[in-house]
């Protein structure tokens, strides 16, 4: 355990450095929703409806603030058409695009986690 | 951006699949200050105090908080010595260190988003 210790976190400065980071990370994707609403306007743009519909479990309201808490930190942007009535649609940014291996590893853990709280259930 | 959205989700089954990993995930390690804890708690054992000088702006209720709810989860286990008075020392599990990747790569983004901040103050 004290290689794996010293493999990731070599000194103190870099523990630190590294706390940091993740500290200030978080602050901007804190909650359980910010990064599934990203994950899900990745595959393709979609309106306040068919995202919520897709996010089982979110409630308009959480979902409304989420995405405009996305929206005032550049990760996504708020399209509306012409016509009438206006149809709004919600996509990713460019800069949202740079969370993908954040995205991609704990997706992994996710399903690697769920895995093992089903087997333990079963044990 | 066609392209890295094919390269990443390449259909509706495994983006649906990403997403429900993500949601499990977050549904454990949600909030602020459970990743952070569990990092600095990797780079070694530390007793309440200690973790609380660490991460600066924890607050002695959310930290118990958190500390309950890692220790709940398989994350963290808590040593009570024994002598008077006794001592809890805090230290991570072989579970934790299944999230080497996600707090490697949330690290990295941290760093850089912390960056792009800086930059776009500059500007």
């Amino acid at each position: 355990m004290t290689m794996m210790i010293k493999d990731t976190l070599p000194d103190k400065a870099e523990c630190a450095s590294s706390l940091r980071n993740v500290v200030d990370a978080l602050y901007v994707l804190n909650g359980k929703w910010k990064l599934p609403v990203v994950l899900n306007l990745m595959h393709s743009p979609k309106r306040f409806n068919e995202l919520q519909n897709e996010l089982r479990g979110i409630s308009p309201k959480v979902l409304a603030s989420e995405l405009k808490h996305l929206d005032l930190n550049g990760f996504i942007k708020r399209n509306v058409s012409a016509g009438s009535p206006e149809t709004i649609v919600y996509e990713v940014t460019e800069y949202s695009w740079t969370l993908k291996n954040v995205l991609r590893e704990l997706s992994a853990w996710g399903g690697q986690h769920r895995e093992k709280i089903k087997q333990s259930m079963r044990e």
